[in-house]
């Protein structure tokens, strides 16, 4: 396509591409009721560093057609070699972190058309997947309440991509990794606790689960966590992990907690906390682990809650000590592998103005909304977000003095809202890059934690929920509308 | 672990750890019959290229206990300084590209312990990943029967981690991919065709989807391939290629055929062969994409089958000139997005002998196969694998007088068969790293894709089907089963 637009004259026109995704993930029998968007700090590293070199150069030349000719002709190679970059291409874009909705552009690509083009693949690559796992860590950070969740997924993601899925987990809702690479290239310790082998290995030399304890407890007096399920969790497991704790006590160190694996999680997570309450270790933590996500740890909280009270124990009390190792299931996006994120020509430049483009498909939903946009989010009076309204660029739904939401499909849909009804307004693209130039300051994973936390905050309850989620509103404005309706015409009319 | 290990004056005990999984994948309402394994040269490449660098050592060296103390010791750090690498590494594998099955090792590692600990989750990472893929590859190569499969995930796959999945795709069934990138690193052209982005672009500058596909066809007069579907497929978009692919007829060349992206793909494909064939087309392809997986494959050509007649159109002639673009769900093995392999210490030298290491998990399905251990496949009298037996080391099935199949957990479910009932065996792992050095010949990638023809075409029918397959038997030797007894019975005593 690159070569075709260069040839026709066409690679240096400015072009608009929108990146956004038409439906929340939807992992079987429950779907999302929002997104956590990201990987945009990486798509700008490898923005900034890509280039044609000439082993890419040589490679597409050595390219034939099927008639035996060169596929890629030299001129167009000499335009890659001298243009090939990212230089001329604009981005604004939604902020990592921030809740995001179907059909609202997180991305905003302006710049040379054929290098718009090619930044395509590169462009979905990385965010639709960082988006996709951002989300599912804020579905379990959403059920694990205040407890501490560790991703533990990277023998289970897609070779080196797995870091960014951990990445993407850190901002939407993972504490700390078990990826030692990735904490260090976000500055975060790594955590983690030790694997069956561990014990197996003791074993197989003559000694015992015990010892093999009370070496790692000689190692790492002040973190000990110990995994219990090697042998027999309450038979063995946990009594000799509590007596490593005594020992580790009689010397003046803390002990930490203990992990289970596999079993009932609930039941075994209540008869642990029993016994670890009776020998005084009430302040251990329990680490679970085991194809965790959000609806498994939703019913062992369910089951702990319904089942504590018969065994004596307080439910309260085990569910906040848990801990959730969360691993295959996170990084894969369990039920939902792959984020429906489309990158679609919106606008291309004529010489003198911007023309808006539009696809026809088979269905209205899939229709893309034309031209240059921005989207801004409303706040109700209890200041929460109860609508995102997508604008044209020079549009200020601030100066209107009444705001009519159009529902991007059905004409018949719609609501209007006075300016009094709302407690604010916001803008949710922001400038990135200016012609290859980063206009914007990169934020540290504790601001996009908290952009994500707050916003998330500013959720109706009904939107939050990990299962049925209420519907939020993403609408068109007035005039928007009206010009998506008159290109359609338009172009079903031949015009 | 590593430094407990060390600590421990085990990091240098030889141990042997075995990678395999315990259950095919499962798409939801079908499971897999059989797997292709994939993955091992880029493990090989990480493998010959890891070192802990001193950035590395740094960051672990700032690591802290919980009691602010330095986690991890300046001895410590420095012997991974000079023996953290897979130097002292042996690898055996089972080749990429054969056709595997549960619970056979995949790989065997050897070497001491610390290390052979460290690279578990490189390992896993790297071949479960592209044995995921590959396996769904072939799932897809199969339904397709002749037909040309291209992988088109790279917008949808993990990161960077989309090129692992693409080399396993090529491996297990795909003929040729649109990552560019990836088609240079393992020597094949680049495959794709335009996007709706082109005839956009046309569109909004004032022109039609016929200057669009003319441009197209001026461009690449031999390998024109256009995109129907942004307009209206069977009222612009077919009509419109075929006065291209006529103009192109006209001056010498020969159109290559059209893709349909949307809509109900075996109806407009019907459709579109028809108005092909009665312009003289009838040797164009047309290209599927849109959500693309095995059992949609298979609908559509049932549908092709059960309803050109009605259109006078010839259903076979249909099917064979369609060629798949698969991406979504190829590059995220839509429905089980992850392979379960795991990593586990089953033998560990005490310094006179090897020890075989166990498992006792919940369940028998889970207790892991002790020692050091050959997998031989048996051939039936028709030169079709009727077993995997996985046998001890030193064990050889060819001079058995009979060969004794255990099931792996059921102690009363077991075969026999004469030597005479066979037509052939042959050891599945081979050495690849013999302590660091690479003592194998890595094979092309036409090398790989001709294993797996070839171990896919001696599979059962039944095994062989991508809905309710038959249960490939995997089964240990006699030996190797009362060994297993032993080691249990022995642990559950206490001995």
């Amino acid at each position: 396509m690159a070569q075709l637009y260069f040839r026709a004259g066409l690679h240096e026109r400015p072009a608009q591409f929108d990146h956004y995704f038409r439906r929340y993930p939807d992992y079987g029998m429950h779907a999302a009721g929002y997104c956590v968007v990201a990987g945009l700090e990486w798509l700008l590293d490898w923005m900034r560093a890509a280039r044609f070199r000439e082993e890419d150069l040589a490679y597409l030349r050595a390219q034939r057609t099927r008639a035996g000719a060169q596929l890629f002709a030299d001129d167009f190679l000499d335009y890659l070699r001298h243009h090939g970059h990212f230089e001329a291409i604009s981005l604004s874009a939604i902020p990592e972190g921030r809740v995001v909705h179907p059909g609202v552009p997180l991305s905003v690509v302006r710049g040379p058309l054929a290098m718009a083009q090619i930044l395509e693949t590169a462009l979905l690559n990385q965010l639709n997947y960082q988006t996709l796992i951002a989300t599912k860590a804020a579905r379990i950070r959403e059920v694990s309440r205040a407890s501490m969740v560790l991703e533990f997924g990277l023998r289970r993601g897609q070779d080196r991509g797995a870091n960014a899925g951990t990445r993407a987990a850190l901002i939407g809702g993972a504490d700390f990794t078990s990826n030692v690479g990735l904490s260090s290239t976000m500055g975060l310790p790594p955590k983690g606790t030790h694997a069956h082998s561990l014990v197996q290995a003791y074993l197989a030399l003559g000694q015992s689960e015990l010892d093999a304890f009370r070496a790692f407890a000689e190692v790492y007096p002040d973190d000990c966590i110990l995994l219990v399920d090697t042998v027999d969790t309450l038979e063995s497991g946990v009594p000799n992990a509590i007596r490593v704790f005594e020992e580790l006590r009689a010397k003046g160190h803390k002990p930490v907690g203990i992990r289970l694996d596999s079993g009932d999680l609930a039941y075994l997570a209540i008869q642990a906390a029993l016994m670890l309450d009776r020998a005084g270790f009430a302040d251990t933590v329990i680490v679970l682990s085991s194809d965790l996500d959000e609806l498994v740890i939703w019913q062992i909280q369910t089951q702990i809650a319904a089942e504590a009270g018969r065994y004596g124990a307080d439910a309260d009390a085990i569910i906040h000590r848990l801990v959730y190792g969360v691993g295959t299931r996170l990084v894969t996006s369990h039920g939902e592998g792959a984020l429906g994120g489309v990158y679609k020509l919106v606008a291309i430049h004529d010489g003198t103005d911007w023309r808006p483009a539009i696809k026809i498909a088979d269905s209205p939903a899939k229709m893309t909304t034309p031209g240059l946009k921005q989207t801004w989010r409303l706040y109700d009076r209890r200041g929460l977000a109860t609508a995102d309204m997508i604008c044209l660029d020079e549009e200020d739904p601030r100066r209107m003095e009444q705001i009519v939401l159009r529902h991007p499909v059905e004409p018949s849909m719609f609501r209007v809202l006075e300016p009094t009804a709302l407690s604010g307004m916001e803008p949710l693209l922001v400038e990135v890059l200016r012609e290859g130039h980063l206009v914007y300051d990169l934020p540290s994973l504790e601001a996009m934690r908290e952009r994500r936390r707050a916003d998330v905050e500013r959720l109706d309850a009904g939107v939050r929920r990990i299962v049925n989620p209420h519907i939020y509103h993403v609408s068109l404005s007035q005039r928007l509308w009206d010009l998506k309706q008159e290109l359609r015409r338009r172009l079903e009319s031949g015009d």
